[in-house]
């Protein structure tokens, strides 16, 4: 679909107030390509190398204009975090050939850009460009945020992670063992199980085979959660809080198991909130916006980075290979179908 | 019921898993008075002056052992925070006439306890005994806590309050307008209203004549909720969360309308959680009993106590006379039949 003259963009094509999304919230098309000489003063004109795929793009999608994320603009492309490589620049900040990070990087493989809404990647980086939307990614620093500011890990405690092979999960799983916690993962395949296993979590089951979330949870961890960092919500953050310890931190991170709930009354209600009383619990919600350029990104890379170059650090990624596929590695987030952080070669 | 010769006692007679509670839990009945002949080392003969009512002890009737306080024994006299004067000792510590405070006092007109129970409260206390398991009492301190310690109000704030004409409501809804907040009451009545009012509340409004959780506090606090003091739990704190703003702080203290819940499928679910992680809010949960001798408790009477004396600090008391009276005070909790501080003037 992509030629010199033409590129490749994903619009949002409708919205979907609830139930599950469809490729048909999706519009892929060709366009002719942006030029250089359509640059205005402090643009930039990128060629998107990788495109990260993320749940909470779903929320984007919902189409109301009170949510915690503004929603996609019908017939413009949709956005989310992306490397490229800068092609043209009317901006004295980049230059081209250098390799930048965008925050809200349109899903088209060819774009102008203000220069503002990118940052330069460290020289040399066309090499490991898709490690920023992968092991040093939005996903990954999430991840890391959750667990100290939230979960304040403590040495020989508990830790119960949900989705934990998924671009969040498998750090919170490598992270915790790394401060001395005993880990416990959760996952929806044996496949899944295997790799959380092998990256550190001292067991870790699969919640599709489980008849009882509550017993499987006490099985595992008979001891009681200490910390339990929650993707999911719904049922398994239910089971999860009647097996928390005195004490215990929730760090709410993520509900995908309530994205795509068919109406409000239609989202599980939590039963077990008393507990949260009665062991002094704390049930914090996080989200990863708010803490760009602050101190906490700069210890991210310090912990992340340094274990990632020892060889201490594993991250399995799912890559989707062609923009034109995007819309349904979106999808596969919501199926299970992604094994590892899903990520778009475009 | 009670001569020279023989006291009262109330003695548990049967636990409720679930359910309302009855007169039938309770076995009121008279025995021979303890005498000082009968002291051992280190016992005190006490004779009781006033007894604190709070819903807490209908926990310790459901009867299993792995709740968060531990049951009553059947056929043993309940049990709660007291205060009393010293009839006769077997103790250095305190003295014939001496007021005391007693944590775990026995539902008798008349108990032999053990010194290690009893707190000599202030020569004189005699005038302002009830004080003591009132404006001073556990549930004031867990006020102070759950507002400082989770709360942690700032000027300008918004609090909501449940049962803000209760015990612990009452407190809460004076301190947080000392420091400033705009203070949103709710109560079950409109004699309740009007004392949440006239103690500082900014407005309150009468859950029981509200159609519309959601929409009446969203009436009463149009700028959204940042401290919600909930002593109720579900549908009332599902609606509060429902009108959380960022950042808000959920002060877990009580959920009195789930004590009841005939089975925990009965429970109520609550379905707003996903507010705390797009709010980035703090749902935590508060227990009184770990903060006793702790600096809270100093800091506590130095702010209560200076607010109460200087006439700053106003706490309505629902005295009940006689101890054979006292288990109809507690249902009277589930009720909302007490109207302030629930006591028994022994
Ligand atoms: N708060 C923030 O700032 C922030 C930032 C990033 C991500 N998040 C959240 O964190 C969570 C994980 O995100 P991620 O990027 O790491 O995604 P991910 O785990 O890589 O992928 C999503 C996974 O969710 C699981 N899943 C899908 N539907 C489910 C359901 N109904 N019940 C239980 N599990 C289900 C699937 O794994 P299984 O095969 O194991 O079921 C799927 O692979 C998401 O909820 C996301 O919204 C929050
Ligand atoms: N965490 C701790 O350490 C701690 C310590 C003390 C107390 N508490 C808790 O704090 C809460 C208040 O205790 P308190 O001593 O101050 O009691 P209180 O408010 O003086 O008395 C109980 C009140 O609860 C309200 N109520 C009863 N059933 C209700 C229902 N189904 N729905 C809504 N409201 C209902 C009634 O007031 P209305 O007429 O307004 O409905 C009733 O007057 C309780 O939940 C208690 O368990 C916790």
């Amino acid at each position: 679909m992509t030629s010199a003259r033409s590129i490749t963009r994903v619009l949002a094509n409708k919205y979907s107030p609830s139930g599950a999304p469809s490729l048909d919230n999706f519009k892929v098309m060709s366009a002719p390509a942006p030029t250089k000489d359509s640059l205005k003063e402090n643009q930039v004109l990128v060629r998107s190398l990788y495109l990260s795929v993320d749940p909470y793009q779903r929320g984007r999608l919902i189409g109301t204009t009170n949510s915690y994320v503004p929603r996609y603009e019908l017939n413009k492309p949709i956005s989310n975090h992306g490397v490229a490589v800068v092609e043209a620049s009317a901006s004295a900040d980049v230059a081209e050939g250098d390799i930048v990070y965008i925050r809200g990087a349109p899903w088209e493989t060819k774009s102008v850009v203000d220069v503002a809404a990118v940052r330069k990647l460290p020289t040399g980086t066309i090499d490991n460009a898709r490690d920023f939307v992968t092991v040093f990614g939005m996903p990954s620093f999430t991840a890391f945020v959750g667990l100290t500011t939230i979960g304040k890990p403590k040495a020989g405690e508990t830790i119960l992670v949900s989705s934990a092979s998924g671009a969040v999960g498998q750090i919170v799983v490598q992270l915790a063992k790394a401060r001395g916690l005993r880990v416990v993962g959760v996952a929806g395949s044996e496949d899944k199980i295997e790799l959380v296993k092998s990256i550190g979590a001292d067991t870790a089951f699969n919640y599709k085979t489980s008849d009882n979330f509550v017993a499987s949870i006490k099985q595992a961890a008979p001891e009681g959660i200490d910390i339990y960092f929650d993707n999911v919500g719904g049922e398994f953050l239910d089971a999860a809080l009647a097996n928390i310890n005195t004490g215990a931190r929730i760090v709410s991170c993520g509900m995908i198991s309530q994205y795509n709930a068919k109406s409000a009354d239609e989202a599980y209600g939590l039963k077990n909130t008393f507990n949260i009383l009665t062991k002094t619990a704390t049930f914090q919600g996080i989200l990863v916006g708010k803490y760009y350029g602050t101190p906490t990104e700069d210890e991210f890379m310090a912990e992340v980075g340094k274990l990632y170059k020892e060889g201490k650090l594993q991250y399995r990624i799912d890559e989707t290979t062609g923009l034109e596929n995007a819309p349904q590695a979106i999808l596969n987030l919501f199926d299970g179908k992604n094994f590892g952080k899903s990520v778009v070669k475009v």
